[in-house]
Protein backbone atom coordinates (compact mmCIF):
# COMPACT_ATOMS: atom_id res chain seq x y z
CA UNK A 1 0.00 0.00 0.00
CA UNK A 2 1.43 3.16 -0.99
CA UNK A 3 1.28 6.18 1.20
CA UNK A 4 1.76 10.02 1.19
CA UNK A 5 2.89 11.39 4.54
CA UNK A 6 3.09 15.02 3.90
CA UNK A 7 4.60 17.79 5.80
CA UNK A 8 7.57 17.96 7.76
CA UNK A 9 7.00 16.40 10.85
CA UNK A 10 5.20 13.33 9.43
CA UNK A 11 8.22 13.15 6.53
CA UNK A 12 10.58 12.92 10.08
CA UNK A 13 8.47 10.78 11.53
CA UNK A 14 8.53 8.09 9.12
CA UNK A 15 11.95 8.70 8.31
CA UNK A 16 12.87 8.21 12.02
CA UNK A 17 10.55 5.13 12.55
CA UNK A 18 10.10 3.06 9.16
CA UNK A 19 12.94 4.55 7.24
CA UNK A 20 12.97 1.54 5.24
CA UNK A 21 9.28 1.88 4.24
CA UNK A 22 10.63 5.45 1.99
CA UNK A 23 10.47 4.97 -1.22
CA UNK A 24 11.54 8.70 -2.23
CA UNK A 25 10.99 11.86 0.10
CA UNK A 26 9.81 14.93 -2.49
CA UNK A 27 10.94 18.19 -1.44
CA UNK A 28 10.70 22.05 -3.46
CA UNK A 29 13.13 23.47 -5.16
CA UNK A 30 14.25 25.66 -2.15
CA UNK A 31 15.47 22.67 0.30
CA UNK A 32 19.00 23.86 0.74
CA UNK A 33 18.00 25.47 4.11
CA UNK A 34 16.13 25.50 7.21
CA UNK A 35 13.89 22.17 8.21
CA UNK A 36 13.68 21.06 4.37
CA UNK A 37 17.85 20.75 4.05
CA UNK A 38 17.99 19.11 7.20
CA UNK A 39 14.94 16.40 6.42
CA UNK A 40 17.02 16.20 3.18
CA UNK A 41 19.83 14.90 4.52
CA UNK A 42 18.29 12.72 7.27
CA UNK A 43 16.72 10.85 4.08
CA UNK A 44 19.89 10.52 2.22
CA UNK A 45 21.49 9.02 5.55
CA UNK A 46 19.23 6.62 5.66
CA UNK A 47 20.15 6.04 1.87
CA UNK A 48 16.23 7.19 0.83
CA UNK A 49 15.91 8.74 -2.67
CA UNK A 50 14.96 12.74 -2.07
CA UNK A 51 14.00 14.56 -5.67
CA UNK A 52 13.15 18.07 -5.89
CA UNK A 53 10.09 19.34 -7.35
CA UNK A 54 7.83 22.25 -7.76
CA UNK A 55 5.07 23.08 -5.08
CA UNK A 56 2.18 22.67 -7.38
CA UNK A 57 3.54 19.23 -7.78
CA UNK A 58 3.20 18.75 -4.35
CA UNK A 59 0.07 20.16 -3.86
CA UNK A 60 -1.38 17.50 -6.55
CA UNK A 61 -0.02 14.77 -4.44
CA UNK A 62 -1.40 16.01 -1.01
CA UNK A 63 -4.66 16.12 -1.92
CA UNK A 64 -5.66 18.98 0.40
CA UNK A 65 -3.56 17.77 2.94
CA UNK A 66 -0.75 20.76 4.30
CA UNK A 67 2.87 19.56 2.66
CA UNK A 68 4.91 22.38 3.80
CA UNK A 69 7.14 21.42 0.74
CA UNK A 70 7.97 18.35 1.42
CA UNK A 71 6.36 14.36 1.04
CA UNK A 72 7.28 10.84 1.72
CA UNK A 73 6.09 8.17 -0.39
CA UNK A 74 6.09 5.02 1.91
CA UNK A 75 5.32 1.49 0.96
CA UNK A 76 5.08 -1.28 2.80
CA UNK A 77 2.47 -2.19 5.37
CA UNK A 78 0.53 0.50 7.65
CA UNK A 79 2.84 0.73 10.54
CA UNK A 80 0.49 -0.13 13.38
CA UNK A 81 1.73 0.00 17.25
CA UNK A 82 1.05 -2.33 19.47
CA UNK A 83 -1.22 -1.57 22.72
CA UNK A 84 2.03 -0.82 25.08
CA UNK A 85 3.62 1.26 22.99
CA UNK A 86 0.35 3.36 22.15
CA UNK A 87 -0.21 3.53 25.78
CA UNK A 88 3.44 5.16 26.29
CA UNK A 89 3.09 7.53 23.50
CA UNK A 90 -0.07 8.24 24.63
CA UNK A 91 0.95 9.05 28.25
CA UNK A 92 4.55 10.69 27.47
CA UNK A 93 2.04 13.59 25.26
CA UNK A 94 -0.65 13.87 27.86
CA UNK A 95 -1.70 13.84 31.41
CA UNK A 96 -4.86 13.19 30.73
CA UNK A 97 -4.60 10.30 27.41
CA UNK A 98 -7.70 9.94 25.25
CA UNK A 99 -8.13 6.67 23.02
CA UNK A 100 -10.92 5.62 21.05
CA UNK A 101 -11.19 1.92 21.03
CA UNK A 102 -13.39 0.59 18.03
CA UNK A 103 -15.22 -2.69 18.24
CA UNK A 104 -16.06 -4.27 14.85
CA UNK A 105 -16.18 -0.99 13.16
CA UNK A 106 -15.39 -2.47 9.51
CA UNK A 107 -16.48 0.55 7.64
CA UNK A 108 -13.55 2.25 6.12
CA UNK A 109 -15.10 5.48 5.83
CA UNK A 110 -15.84 5.26 9.61
CA UNK A 111 -12.46 4.46 10.39
CA UNK A 112 -11.01 6.83 8.03
CA UNK A 113 -13.01 9.92 9.52
CA UNK A 114 -12.74 8.24 12.97
CA UNK A 115 -8.67 8.60 13.13
CA UNK A 116 -9.05 12.00 11.39
CA UNK A 117 -11.46 12.78 14.26
CA UNK A 118 -9.36 11.91 16.56
CA UNK A 119 -5.94 13.52 15.39
CA UNK A 120 -8.03 16.92 14.33
CA UNK A 121 -9.44 17.06 18.50
CA UNK A 122 -6.19 16.14 19.61
CA UNK A 123 -6.76 12.39 20.70
CA UNK A 124 -4.06 9.98 21.59
CA UNK A 125 -4.66 7.11 19.83
CA UNK A 126 -7.14 4.27 18.14
CA UNK A 127 -7.59 0.66 18.91
CA UNK A 128 -9.13 -1.67 16.88
CA UNK A 129 -9.47 -5.46 16.16
CA UNK A 130 -7.06 -7.24 14.08
CA UNK A 131 -9.95 -9.34 13.07
CA UNK A 132 -13.30 -8.28 11.94
CA UNK A 133 -12.47 -5.06 11.81
CA UNK A 134 -11.49 -2.73 9.12
CA UNK A 135 -7.83 -2.62 8.85
CA UNK A 136 -5.94 0.90 7.10
CA UNK A 137 -6.36 0.44 3.59
CA UNK A 138 -5.86 3.73 0.86
CA UNK A 139 -9.28 4.52 1.43
CA UNK A 140 -8.94 4.95 5.07
CA UNK A 141 -5.86 6.94 4.46
CA UNK A 142 -7.71 9.06 2.10
CA UNK A 143 -10.90 9.62 4.41
CA UNK A 144 -8.45 10.28 7.32
CA UNK A 145 -7.00 13.12 5.08
CA UNK A 146 -3.72 11.79 6.14
CA UNK A 147 -4.39 11.68 9.78
CA UNK A 148 -3.66 7.87 9.90
CA UNK A 149 -0.01 8.70 9.43
CA UNK A 150 0.36 11.21 12.79
CA UNK A 151 -2.14 8.71 14.61
CA UNK A 152 -1.13 5.76 16.96
CA UNK A 153 -3.27 2.78 15.91
CA UNK A 154 -3.06 -0.28 17.58
CA UNK A 155 -4.76 -3.69 16.40
CA UNK A 156 -5.53 -5.97 19.39
CA UNK A 157 -7.34 -9.75 19.18
CA UNK A 158 -9.21 -9.30 22.26
CA UNK A 159 -10.90 -5.78 22.89
CA UNK A 160 -12.24 -6.80 26.17
CA UNK A 161 -8.56 -7.71 27.59
CA UNK A 162 -7.27 -4.39 25.68
CA UNK A 163 -9.90 -2.85 27.97
CA UNK A 164 -8.65 -4.31 31.28
CA UNK A 165 -5.17 -2.80 30.28
CA UNK A 166 -6.82 0.38 29.91
CA UNK A 167 -8.19 0.44 33.15
CA UNK A 168 -5.36 -0.92 34.92
CA UNK A 169 -3.05 1.81 33.40
CA UNK A 170 -6.15 4.45 34.94
CA UNK A 171 -8.19 4.79 32.12
CA UNK A 172 -12.06 5.42 32.50
CA UNK A 173 -13.53 3.09 29.75
CA UNK A 174 -16.74 4.69 28.38
CA UNK A 175 -18.51 2.39 25.98
CA UNK A 176 -21.00 4.84 23.44
CA UNK A 177 -24.50 3.44 23.85
CA UNK A 178 -27.80 4.83 22.43
CA UNK A 179 -29.65 2.94 25.25
CA UNK A 180 -26.74 3.99 28.41
CA UNK A 181 -28.22 5.19 31.13
CA UNK A 182 -25.85 8.08 31.67
CA UNK A 183 -25.98 11.31 29.40
CA UNK A 184 -22.18 11.19 28.05
CA UNK A 185 -22.10 15.00 29.78
CA UNK A 186 -22.97 13.80 32.86
CA UNK A 187 -19.80 11.40 32.69
CA UNK A 188 -16.67 12.91 34.28
CA UNK A 189 -14.28 12.74 31.45
CA UNK A 190 -11.64 14.70 32.07
CA UNK A 191 -9.28 12.53 33.51
CA UNK A 192 -7.59 9.71 31.16
CA UNK A 193 -10.33 8.13 29.13
CA UNK A 194 -10.79 5.30 26.52
CA UNK A 195 -14.22 6.06 24.77
CA UNK A 196 -15.48 2.99 23.50
CA UNK A 197 -17.70 2.66 19.51
CA UNK A 198 -19.11 -0.12 18.25
CA UNK A 199 -20.28 -0.92 15.00
CA UNK A 200 -22.90 1.10 13.07
CA UNK A 201 -25.42 -1.91 12.52
CA UNK A 202 -25.09 -3.47 15.85
CA UNK A 203 -23.40 -1.08 18.50
CA UNK A 204 -21.29 -2.80 21.17
CA UNK A 205 -20.86 -6.63 21.87
CA UNK A 206 -22.71 -7.62 25.28
CA UNK A 207 -19.19 -8.86 26.47
CA UNK A 208 -17.19 -5.75 25.54
CA UNK A 209 -20.53 -3.28 27.27
CA UNK A 210 -20.28 -5.35 30.46
CA UNK A 211 -16.44 -4.48 30.54
CA UNK A 212 -17.03 -0.83 30.43
CA UNK A 213 -16.76 0.73 33.33
CA UNK A 214 -19.71 3.12 32.27
CA UNK A 215 -22.25 3.04 29.35
CA UNK A 216 -23.44 6.74 27.73
CA UNK A 217 -25.24 7.94 25.75
CA UNK A 218 -25.51 11.20 23.29
CA UNK A 219 -29.05 12.23 23.82
CA UNK A 220 -30.86 11.30 21.01
CA UNK A 221 -34.69 12.00 20.07
CA UNK A 222 -37.16 11.33 17.74
CA UNK A 223 -37.92 8.62 14.63
CA UNK A 224 -34.46 8.03 13.91
CA UNK A 225 -32.89 7.63 17.27
CA UNK A 226 -28.92 6.57 15.66
CA UNK A 227 -26.15 8.62 14.41
CA UNK A 228 -23.51 7.95 11.91
CA UNK A 229 -21.04 5.95 13.56
CA UNK A 230 -18.27 8.51 12.77
CA UNK A 231 -20.03 11.19 13.45
CA UNK A 232 -21.35 9.83 16.93
CA UNK A 233 -17.33 9.28 17.63
CA UNK A 234 -16.79 12.81 16.87
CA UNK A 235 -19.25 14.44 19.09
CA UNK A 236 -18.03 11.74 22.01
CA UNK A 237 -14.27 13.13 21.28
CA UNK A 238 -15.91 16.87 21.17
CA UNK A 239 -17.37 16.37 24.63
CA UNK A 240 -14.14 14.76 25.94
CA UNK A 241 -12.13 17.80 24.44
CA UNK A 242 -14.68 20.12 25.65
CA UNK A 243 -14.78 19.36 29.16
CA UNK A 244 -11.12 19.43 29.23
CA UNK A 245 -11.24 23.20 28.23
CA UNK A 246 -14.32 24.34 30.35
CA UNK A 247 -13.25 25.92 33.77
CA UNK A 248 -12.99 23.66 36.31
CA UNK A 249 -15.89 25.31 38.81
CA UNK B 1 -36.50 7.49 -7.08
CA UNK B 2 -38.04 4.94 -4.60
CA UNK B 3 -38.16 5.75 -1.29
CA UNK B 4 -39.08 3.32 2.03
CA UNK B 5 -41.05 5.47 4.43
CA UNK B 6 -40.86 3.37 7.57
CA UNK B 7 -42.88 3.27 10.52
CA UNK B 8 -46.59 4.81 11.73
CA UNK B 9 -45.31 8.38 11.80
CA UNK B 10 -43.75 8.43 7.99
CA UNK B 11 -46.26 6.76 6.37
CA UNK B 12 -49.35 8.24 8.09
CA UNK B 13 -46.91 12.01 7.05
CA UNK B 14 -46.33 10.35 3.67
CA UNK B 15 -50.48 9.19 2.96
CA UNK B 16 -51.44 13.20 4.47
CA UNK B 17 -48.81 14.76 2.39
CA UNK B 18 -48.30 13.36 -0.57
CA UNK B 19 -50.48 9.98 -1.16
CA UNK B 20 -50.11 10.40 -4.98
CA UNK B 21 -46.77 9.79 -4.79
CA UNK B 22 -47.47 6.11 -2.63
CA UNK B 23 -47.54 3.38 -4.64
CA UNK B 24 -48.11 0.67 -2.02
CA UNK B 25 -48.34 0.29 1.91
CA UNK B 26 -46.75 -3.10 3.21
CA UNK B 27 -48.79 -3.97 6.46
CA UNK B 28 -48.06 -7.27 8.66
CA UNK B 29 -50.90 -9.51 9.15
CA UNK B 30 -52.13 -8.14 12.54
CA UNK B 31 -52.96 -4.97 11.10
CA UNK B 32 -56.56 -6.00 12.15
CA UNK B 33 -56.53 -3.14 15.11
CA UNK B 34 -54.37 -0.45 16.33
CA UNK B 35 -53.13 2.50 14.86
CA UNK B 36 -51.78 -0.20 11.70
CA UNK B 37 -56.34 -0.77 11.15
CA UNK B 38 -56.11 3.22 10.72
CA UNK B 39 -53.29 3.99 8.74
CA UNK B 40 -54.57 1.35 6.12
CA UNK B 41 -57.97 2.95 5.42
CA UNK B 42 -56.22 5.85 5.24
CA UNK B 43 -54.71 4.65 2.39
CA UNK B 44 -57.65 2.87 1.14
CA UNK B 45 -59.33 6.06 1.54
CA UNK B 46 -56.63 7.99 -0.83
CA UNK B 47 -57.10 4.38 -3.64
CA UNK B 48 -53.27 3.42 -2.44
CA UNK B 49 -52.72 -0.34 -2.56
CA UNK B 50 -52.39 -2.21 1.09
CA UNK B 51 -50.91 -5.29 1.21
CA UNK B 52 -50.58 -7.79 4.48
CA UNK B 53 -46.70 -8.96 4.36
CA UNK B 54 -44.74 -10.70 6.74
CA UNK B 55 -42.64 -8.78 9.99
CA UNK B 56 -39.39 -10.65 8.05
CA UNK B 57 -40.10 -8.77 4.68
CA UNK B 58 -40.54 -5.45 6.36
CA UNK B 59 -37.31 -6.20 8.00
CA UNK B 60 -35.32 -6.52 4.70
CA UNK B 61 -37.36 -3.56 3.12
CA UNK B 62 -36.40 -1.70 6.42
CA UNK B 63 -33.15 -2.23 6.48
CA UNK B 64 -32.00 -1.54 10.08
CA UNK B 65 -34.56 1.27 10.33
CA UNK B 66 -37.64 1.04 12.84
CA UNK B 67 -40.63 0.18 11.15
CA UNK B 68 -43.80 -0.88 13.84
CA UNK B 69 -45.02 -3.02 11.22
CA UNK B 70 -45.43 -0.65 8.69
CA UNK B 71 -43.65 0.69 5.34
CA UNK B 72 -45.01 2.74 2.65
CA UNK B 73 -43.46 2.56 -1.00
CA UNK B 74 -43.21 6.48 -2.10
CA UNK B 75 -42.39 6.62 -6.18
CA UNK B 76 -42.08 10.51 -7.43
CA UNK B 77 -39.47 13.17 -6.69
CA UNK B 78 -38.23 13.80 -3.07
CA UNK B 79 -40.89 16.14 -1.58
CA UNK B 80 -38.71 19.38 -0.89
CA UNK B 81 -40.38 22.09 1.13
CA UNK B 82 -40.24 25.91 0.25
CA UNK B 83 -38.26 27.82 2.92
CA UNK B 84 -41.45 29.34 4.09
CA UNK B 85 -43.21 26.44 4.55
CA UNK B 86 -39.57 25.19 6.47
CA UNK B 87 -39.75 28.24 8.97
CA UNK B 88 -43.36 27.88 9.60
CA UNK B 89 -43.06 24.21 10.60
CA UNK B 90 -39.71 25.28 12.84
CA UNK B 91 -41.94 27.72 14.56
CA UNK B 92 -44.61 25.22 15.03
CA UNK B 93 -42.12 22.80 16.62
CA UNK B 94 -40.04 24.82 19.04
CA UNK B 95 -39.69 28.55 20.40
CA UNK B 96 -35.66 27.66 19.60
CA UNK B 97 -35.41 26.06 16.44
CA UNK B 98 -32.30 24.97 15.02
CA UNK B 99 -31.73 24.73 11.17
CA UNK B 100 -28.63 23.81 9.39
CA UNK B 101 -27.71 25.50 6.03
CA UNK B 102 -25.65 24.27 3.55
CA UNK B 103 -22.94 26.10 1.25
CA UNK B 104 -22.07 23.92 -1.70
CA UNK B 105 -22.25 20.59 -0.12
CA UNK B 106 -22.21 18.06 -3.09
CA UNK B 107 -21.40 14.57 -1.55
CA UNK B 108 -24.12 12.67 -0.74
CA UNK B 109 -22.82 10.66 1.91
CA UNK B 110 -22.44 13.72 4.02
CA UNK B 111 -25.84 14.84 3.03
CA UNK B 112 -27.35 11.81 4.33
CA UNK B 113 -25.29 11.72 7.67
CA UNK B 114 -25.90 15.84 8.17
CA UNK B 115 -29.51 15.20 7.79
CA UNK B 116 -29.46 12.26 9.86
CA UNK B 117 -27.91 13.94 12.72
CA UNK B 118 -30.29 16.29 12.44
CA UNK B 119 -33.43 14.51 12.81
CA UNK B 120 -31.62 12.34 15.56
CA UNK B 121 -30.54 15.54 17.47
CA UNK B 122 -33.74 17.14 17.54
CA UNK B 123 -32.99 20.04 14.63
CA UNK B 124 -36.18 21.20 12.66
CA UNK B 125 -34.49 21.16 8.87
CA UNK B 126 -32.54 21.68 6.26
CA UNK B 127 -31.62 24.24 3.81
CA UNK B 128 -28.82 23.27 0.67
CA UNK B 129 -29.16 24.61 -2.40
CA UNK B 130 -30.77 24.18 -5.72
CA UNK B 131 -27.35 23.78 -7.78
CA UNK B 132 -23.73 22.78 -7.20
CA UNK B 133 -25.14 21.01 -4.31
CA UNK B 134 -26.18 16.88 -3.66
CA UNK B 135 -29.69 16.56 -4.37
CA UNK B 136 -31.70 14.10 -2.15
CA UNK B 137 -31.16 10.94 -3.94
CA UNK B 138 -31.18 7.13 -2.79
CA UNK B 139 -27.65 7.20 -1.38
CA UNK B 140 -28.29 10.34 0.43
CA UNK B 141 -32.08 8.42 1.82
CA UNK B 142 -30.01 5.42 2.75
CA UNK B 143 -26.96 7.48 4.12
CA UNK B 144 -29.58 9.55 6.10
CA UNK B 145 -31.02 5.63 7.55
CA UNK B 146 -34.28 6.96 6.28
CA UNK B 147 -34.09 10.15 8.27
CA UNK B 148 -34.69 12.21 4.97
CA UNK B 149 -38.56 11.23 5.51
CA UNK B 150 -38.97 13.12 8.63
CA UNK B 151 -36.91 16.09 8.12
CA UNK B 152 -38.13 19.03 5.63
CA UNK B 153 -35.42 19.89 3.39
CA UNK B 154 -35.26 23.23 1.41
CA UNK B 155 -33.43 23.77 -2.09
CA UNK B 156 -32.54 27.73 -2.52
CA UNK B 157 -31.66 29.31 -5.36
CA UNK B 158 -29.22 31.77 -3.47
CA UNK B 159 -28.24 30.99 0.25
CA UNK B 160 -27.03 34.89 1.28
CA UNK B 161 -30.38 35.92 0.74
CA UNK B 162 -32.01 32.86 2.64
CA UNK B 163 -29.61 33.76 5.62
CA UNK B 164 -31.23 37.23 5.01
CA UNK B 165 -34.54 35.89 5.70
CA UNK B 166 -33.40 33.49 8.47
CA UNK B 167 -31.97 36.86 10.34
CA UNK B 168 -34.96 38.45 9.58
CA UNK B 169 -37.21 35.74 11.50
CA UNK B 170 -35.15 35.81 14.15
CA UNK B 171 -32.29 33.31 13.72
CA UNK B 172 -28.74 33.64 14.57
CA UNK B 173 -26.61 32.78 11.56
CA UNK B 174 -23.80 31.08 12.93
CA UNK B 175 -20.91 30.07 10.18
CA UNK B 176 -19.03 27.20 10.69
CA UNK B 177 -15.55 28.72 10.13
CA UNK B 178 -11.96 26.67 11.06
CA UNK B 179 -10.48 30.14 11.07
CA UNK B 180 -13.21 31.60 13.04
CA UNK B 181 -12.27 33.93 15.65
CA UNK B 182 -14.84 32.51 18.38
CA UNK B 183 -15.16 29.03 19.60
CA UNK B 184 -18.51 27.50 18.69
CA UNK B 185 -18.67 26.72 22.84
CA UNK B 186 -18.05 30.78 23.01
CA UNK B 187 -21.32 31.50 21.14
CA UNK B 188 -24.71 31.64 22.88
CA UNK B 189 -26.75 29.36 20.62
CA UNK B 190 -29.95 28.77 22.65
CA UNK B 191 -32.18 31.24 20.56
CA UNK B 192 -33.19 30.12 17.10
CA UNK B 193 -30.11 29.32 15.45
CA UNK B 194 -29.26 28.55 11.70
CA UNK B 195 -25.72 26.33 11.22
CA UNK B 196 -24.14 27.03 7.98
CA UNK B 197 -22.25 24.86 6.70
CA UNK B 198 -19.52 24.97 4.45
CA UNK B 199 -18.30 21.65 1.17
CA UNK B 200 -14.75 19.93 2.60
CA UNK B 201 -12.91 21.50 0.25
CA UNK B 202 -13.79 24.85 0.55
CA UNK B 203 -15.22 25.96 3.56
CA UNK B 204 -17.97 28.73 2.85
CA UNK B 205 -18.29 30.81 0.35
CA UNK B 206 -16.47 34.48 1.01
CA UNK B 207 -19.99 36.09 0.54
CA UNK B 208 -22.08 33.40 2.31
CA UNK B 209 -19.21 34.24 5.30
CA UNK B 210 -19.34 37.45 5.54
CA UNK B 211 -23.77 37.18 5.51
CA UNK B 212 -23.09 35.33 9.03
CA UNK B 213 -23.89 37.36 11.93
CA UNK B 214 -20.78 35.22 13.44
CA UNK B 215 -18.52 32.39 12.41
CA UNK B 216 -17.31 30.01 14.96
CA UNK B 217 -14.85 27.28 15.07
CA UNK B 218 -14.66 23.93 16.39
CA UNK B 219 -11.13 23.84 19.04
CA UNK B 220 -8.90 21.67 16.49
CA UNK B 221 -5.66 21.31 16.57
CA UNK B 222 -2.47 19.05 15.09
CA UNK B 223 -1.24 18.84 11.72
CA UNK B 224 -4.79 17.74 10.27
CA UNK B 225 -6.78 20.63 11.41
CA UNK B 226 -9.82 19.77 9.79
CA UNK B 227 -13.12 17.09 9.83
CA UNK B 228 -15.05 15.71 7.80
CA UNK B 229 -17.76 17.73 7.09
CA UNK B 230 -20.59 15.56 8.64
CA UNK B 231 -18.55 15.28 11.90
CA UNK B 232 -18.15 18.47 12.54
CA UNK B 233 -22.21 19.70 11.28
CA UNK B 234 -22.53 16.81 14.06
CA UNK B 235 -20.49 18.28 16.23
CA UNK B 236 -22.16 21.85 15.82
CA UNK B 237 -25.61 20.72 16.16
CA UNK B 238 -24.80 18.00 19.28
CA UNK B 239 -23.39 21.66 21.21
CA UNK B 240 -26.54 23.49 20.51
CA UNK B 241 -28.16 20.92 22.22
CA UNK B 242 -25.85 20.87 24.95
CA UNK B 243 -26.17 24.12 25.59
CA UNK B 244 -29.91 24.23 25.44
CA UNK B 245 -30.17 21.36 27.78
CA UNK B 246 -27.56 22.85 30.09
CA UNK B 247 -28.67 24.42 33.50
CA UNK B 248 -28.87 27.95 32.92
CA UNK B 249 -26.79 29.64 35.22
Amino acid sequence: MKRHLCGVHAVREALASHAKDVAVVYVTGDAARGPLAELSALARSQRVTVEETTSEALDALAAGLRHQGVIAVAGGDYPYVDLDALLERARARSGSPLVVCLDEVTDPHNLGAIVRSVVALGGDGVVTLKDRAAPVTPVVVRTSAGATEHCAIARVVNLSRALDTLEREGYRTVGLDMAGATDLEAVDLTGPVALVVGSEGSGLRRLVRERCSVLARIPLQGPVASLNASVAAGVAIYEVTRQRRAPST
